[in-house]
C-alpha cells in the first residue's frame, strides 16, 4: 500500500506517520510506501524498510499535484493548510494554498482517474472553523457553514469540491472537521487558541502558563492521538454507507475552561493549577466567543469515529504520549 | 446610478431591465447609465436615453471581469450561468464558468476596492440547488448546503466567497437563493423542471401539455415579477441589518403539483385542466424527489422580501404580465 500524506512535516502529520508506523499497515494490508510533502522537506520515517519520497512542495504551483498522484498513491492523506491568522493577514496566499491547491490536487486525481480509472481514498483535514457565530450548542450535523475568517472559507469550499468530485466518481473523498487539537505538543506558540493547550502542558511539567479569558468559555476539543485516529478511521473504513454527504463534524470533548482546569487539578493537583496565571485578554475572550462550543457529531459516532470523553482521559493520553507515562 | 447587468440576455435579466425601465430608477436615484453582458450581445433597452454599453463577454476568459469594473459600476446583479443540466454534462465548462467566472468577478472588484476604495453594491442570483435530498419540510434558514448538482456546488462555493469578500470589506454582497421560477414565459423547454411551467403556461393559451410526475410532487416556486422584486430589493435595502450571513433563502409558495392543477382550474376551468397530459417518466420523479419541497425563509420575509402566497396569485402574474391581463 503506497500511502501520501501532503503536509507531513507538521504536527498532525507527523503523529499520522508514527502511528502507522507502529501499526505497520492499514487494515491489515502492510505500507509498502510512503510519498512525504509539505512546504519543507519532511523527514524519513526512521526503520521504514519501504519505497519513501520526501518533498519540499508547494502544490499551488505548476504541476507539483501531478506528480504527487503520478505514482498513484492508494490513500492520500491532506493536511496542508495555510493556517487561520496567517490566511487572514494575507488573503492571496491563503486562497492559493488553501483553495487552490488544494483544488489542484483534486483535479489531478480526475486527470489520472479520467487516464486510467485511478481511485484513491482522499482523506481531507477540514476544520470547525467552516461553522461561525451566533452557533447553537451542540451544534447539529445538519447545521449550514457560515464561516467568518477566509481560513474557514476556504475549507468549506474544498469541503464542497470534496463532495462534488466524489458525487461524480472521480475519488473517493471524506472530509473530517476536526475539533481544536489539545493538548497540543511542543513550545506554546501565538495562536490565538494556544492557550487551551498550553494551560495544561505547561503546568503538568512545572511551568508557568497564561489564562487570558474566562473559565466559562466552552470550546471543542480531542487529543492528537484521537485526531489521529479519525485520519486513519477515514482511511480505512467502508465510505459506501456514508452516502453523498461525505464531511463529517468529528466528535470530541466540550469543556469550560474552568472544567479543563478541574480536570488538571484531579490529575496533577493543586500546585499545577497554581502554575496558571490569569491575564484577560478582551480581544482573545471576544474571538473565542465566536468559536464552536461543540457538535452533537450524530453521523461520525454512528460511524464508528470516536473521541475522549472526559478532559482527564485527554489529560492522561498526553502523559502517556508526550510524558513518557508518568509526570 | 450606473447598473451592470451580468446575464442581462436571458430570462430574469431581460425581465429585470423592463422593470428598472418602468420604475425609472432605483429608491429614488435615475439610472444614467446601463452596462449589460451576456455570452450573446444584449439588445439595448428601448427608450433609455441614458448611455447604454451591451457586451457579448465571457467573464471567466481574461480580464473581462476587470474591464466590466472599469466604468465602476454602482450597482452589479449576477444572473450568468451554465445551467444545471449542461454544467452536470461539461464539468470543466461548469466550472469555468459559475465558478471562476465569478470568482474573477468579485477579484476584478476586489483590486479595483484596493485601488480607488471602489465598494459596488454585489447581488448574486444563487438558487435553491444548493441543498440536496434528504431535505426537511419546510427547510430552515440554517440548514447546510449539501448540494446534488456541480451547478449547486458552484453556486454554494459561490455563496462562501461572496460573504468572505463582503466580509473582508472589499464589496457589499448579498446572494439570493431564487426558487423555481413559474411560471416561465415562453415556449416549453426540456429542462426537467419545466414541466412545472408547462402544464399552466400552455393550458392557458388552449395548448397541451405533458405532465411526467404524480400530482403529490412538492416543489418551491416564485413568479418571474417576485424573482425581479427579490433582485431589486437586493439591491436597495440596507445590508449592515443582514450582518455577515449574506445568503438568504428567498419566500416562495411551496405546492404539491396537485395545488397547481387546481389553481389553474379556479382560474382557467375544467378545460384547462384537460389539456394536461398525464404521461408518468419515473427519472424525473426521481430527479423531483430530490428537489427542495420549500423553505421557512424566516430571515428573508423579516427582511422584507415579499413572494407570492397562492398559486392563483402566481397565475394572475403571468396573466397579467405574459398575456395582457385576461384569458
Amino acid at each position: 500500500m503506497h500511502i501520501l500524506i501532503i503536509g507531513a512535516a507538521g504536527m498532525m502529520g507527523k503523529k499520522l506517520i508514527q502511528r502507522l508506523m507502529e501499526d505497520g499497515g492499514l487494515k491489515g494490508s502492510p505500507i509498502t510506501e510512503f510519498t512525504l510533502v509539505d512546504v519543507i522537506q519532511p523527514e524519513v520515517p526512521a526503520g521504514f524498510a519501504g519505497k519513501t519520497t520526501c518533498l519540499a512542495a508547494d502544490m499551488s504551483i505548476g504541476d507539483t499535484a501531478a506528480q504527487l498522484v503520478e505514482g498513484r498513491p492508494d490513500i492520500i492523506f491532506h493536511f496542508a493548510a495555510i493556517v487561520s491568522g496567517e490566511a487572514e493577514a494575507d488573503f492571496d496566499k491563503g486562497y492559493r494554498i488553501n483553495l487552490d491547491g488544494t483544488r489542484m490536487l483534486f483535479d489531478a486525481i480526475r486527470m489520472a482517474h479520467a487516464a486510467d480509472g485511478y481511485f484513491p481514498r482522499m482523506v481531507f483535514a477540514s476544520s470547525i472553523a467552516v461553522v461561525g457565530a451566533p452557533l447553537p450548542f451542540p451544534i447539529p450535523d445538519d447545521f449550514h457553514s457560515t464561516p467568518l475568517t477566509s481560513y474557514g472559507t476556504q475549507k468549506a469550499i474544498c469541503e464542497l469540491l470534496l463532495s462534488d468530485y466524489t458525487r461524480r466518481g472521480f475519488m473517493d473523498g471524506i472530509g473530517i472537521r476536526l475539533p481544536t487539537i489539545c493538548i497540543r505538543p511542543g513550545k506554546p506558540n501565538k495562536a490565538a487558541s494556544g492557550f487551551f493547550s498550553n494551560i495544561l502542558r505547561e503546568p503538568l511539567i512545572g511551568q508557568t502558563a497564561v489564562l487570558p479569558v474566562p473559565d466559562d468559555i466552552r470550546h471543542w476539543h480531542t487529543s492528537p492521538r484521537s485526531g489521529v485516529g479519525f485520519m486513519i478511521h477515514a482511511a480505512t473504513m467502508d465510505l459506501d454507507q456514508v452516502g453523498p454527504r461525505r464531511n463529517l463534524s468529528m466528535p470530541g470533548l466540550s469543556a469550560t475552561v474552568g472544567e479543563q482546569i478541574e480536570a488538571l487539578r484531579r490529575v496533577a493537583g493543586d500546585k499545577a493549577v497554581a502554575l496558571i496565571r490569569r491575564e484577560p485578554d478582551p480581544a482573545i475572550t471576544l474571538m473565542c466567543e465566536g468559536w464552536a462550543p461543540g457538535f452533537e457529531a450524530t453521523r461520525a459516532r454512528a460511524l464508528g469515529f470516536v473521541a475522549e470523553d472526559s478532559f482527564d482521559a485527554i489529560i492522561q493520553a498526553h502523559i502517556e504520549d508526550e510524558l513518557g507515562g508518568s509526570l
